[in-house]
């Protein structure tokens, strides 16, 4: 076992103001590390990071094919969406097609990130609702799967049928059996893996169009569905889709409540997951975008590169006081 | 040197999510450690947590008292309020008083964090000011006393005599030298130190009662205006005014950015400083909670404790999914 390293470093002036520790782990195709910083074997909590894994069951079982779900809807069950238009048109539509409603769903209200909308319901005198919760078209992906296993209501519960699929397909793709789970903020189960469980889970979808099984051909058809539509794996302004935008369709990114990041690099067929320590995002978001640069798939001068990766930090009259920068040994 | 250890952890079902690491020291009245967890020599920035530091040359100069200033304008040198009404009218008050206004202030506009009054700016389509920002009771200190000493204008240069008053009592109660400056998020210089030299300087603050030399009545007066208003120290609902009410007057604690917390302790005469490396202010405020609780200065079932040491934690709809509570060895 090794210690988490420094991933990201906050500078203010000359003097290393704080640091944010983690593990990173790099995966061919093969589930074998080809580079890895800190404790690969470190258990954490994917989060929201694995909702492409999440989504296997609902392709692999025919509920997505059944309904005809497009790359929209798949991209949508692998996002953390802020709540635009965008996102809660498009899950509201879904609902309606496979005959349900907002009130099906088990994730909860959550007022949504976005700050046009935040501002559109307090116009509006509108409340948000389970729609503008993040996990909206995971949870949606869940129903259309519970309606074609035909299981009960409360999709959310541990030993449901479609949170045993969810955890199969998990334990398959990361090599590994999950140590356990918590509740996750939309209150669907989170299995647990280790940091190479991940990263090899991400170099299985980063290969998959190299094999012509069941599993495989989901996990091509979940990857090109996130790489076909950044916008709504996240949103206006957000890292994934920034960065996935820069990277012009060669790579699926997705982030993790408490400072997860993973990639699928098809073109390499390499897997990436890292996880910050502390939970804070700046650092996750650094540390991914130092190594999407150092794998060639982004460029170090992108704007949206520059606006995590080497952030000049600025006050409240704009005079520059430092930068957040990766930690040297992540370059 | 050592590295640093974990202060706080965040738990999620019965499986550890996150850790925030970093460094605390506990120190008398004359400077020595009482006890120390992490590196005591760790290089830091305390940005806000120096306020009473940078307040001294205000006392010691004669220009408080040559302006008559009272426990509420001396509570506001040392405060990191959120932009309240009860903030900024004194605040607009005492710079009227010293025939001076807003725009003599050199802290930049701040959005306040009070989000009573950004729905007020917003609905009196009215903008924020200086006044907001949460360091303009430390600056129209800094007018104050530049107005005593004859300085000119832009009183926040590292060379101005405002702020070579400030290095020169910050590198008398650290003890030491300092390191390096770097630029704050008001713009001032802000000193490093080692957590020692910052646990030393509350040592310093924690004991002055006992002493009668110029410097220790400042540092007794600063101290004593703090505890008499922890509202206008940060304000509602906040760690450092939330907290000192519990105590009910037996300390003086305050927060700085990146996760950084003091506190000054009068009746055990023990100063208390520590950094979170990672800078997550929900790791500062559970560490500095745990060794208040430790001290017997909290009760731990209070709820300001609670709500900070051993906070549970609940998704949208309204489930515990865990907890986040300070490491073991802090207790």
């Amino acid at each position: 076992m090794n210690n988490p390293v420094p991933l990201a470093e906050l500078w203010r002036g000359d003097i290393l103001e704080s640091t944010h520790f983690g593990h990173a782990v790099i995966c061919d195709g093969a589930g074998q590390i080809v580079q890895a910083w800190g404790d690969p074997d470190a258990i954490i909590y994917p989060r929201s990071s694995a909702k492409m894994i999440q989504a296997l069951p609902l392709i692999e079982s025919g509920a997505a094919d059944a309904v005809g779900l497009g790359t929209e809807q798949l991209a949508l069950a692998c996002a953390s969406h802020q709540g635009e238009h965008q996102h809660t048109d498009r899950v509201a539509a879904w609902l309606d097609a496979i005959g349900m409603g907002e009130s099906d769903l088990r994730c909860g209200v959550q007022v949504p990130n976005d700050p046009a909308v935040r501002q559109e319901l307090r116009e509006t005198n509108a409340c948000a609702c389970q729609l503008h919760n993040n996990c909206s078209g995971k949870h949606t992906g869940f129903l259309t799967l519970n309606r074609h296993l035909g299981g009960h209501s409360e999709y959310v519960e541990a030993d449901h049928p479609v949170q045993l699929a969810c955890r199969d397909a998990f334990e398959g793709v990361t090599g590994m059996e999950s140590p356990g789970y918590g509740i996750d903020g939309c209150s669907a189960p989170n299995f647990a893996t280790s940091v190479h469980g991940l990263a090899r889970a991400m170099g299985s979808f980063a290969s998959a169009h190299t094999r012509s099984d069941t599993r495989s051909r989901a996990q091509a058809r979940l990857t090109d569905a996130m790489i076909a539509h950044p916008n709504l794996i996240a949103g206006t302004g957000r890292a994934c889709t920034e960065l996935m935008g820069a990277m012009k369709g060669r790579a699926a990114i997705k982030t993790g409540a408490e400072a997860v990041f993973v990639a699928i690099l098809p073109e390499q067929q390499l897997g990436i997951a890292l996880k910050v320590i502390d939970g804070g995002t700046r650092g996750s978001e650094c540390a991914i975008a130092a190594l999407l640069v150092k794998l060639g798939l982004l460029e170090a001068d992108h704007p949206a590169v520059l606006n995590r990766m080497n952030k000049v930090q600025k006050n409240w009259r704009g005079l520059e006081t430092g930068i957040l920068r990766p930690a040297a040994d992540l370059l």
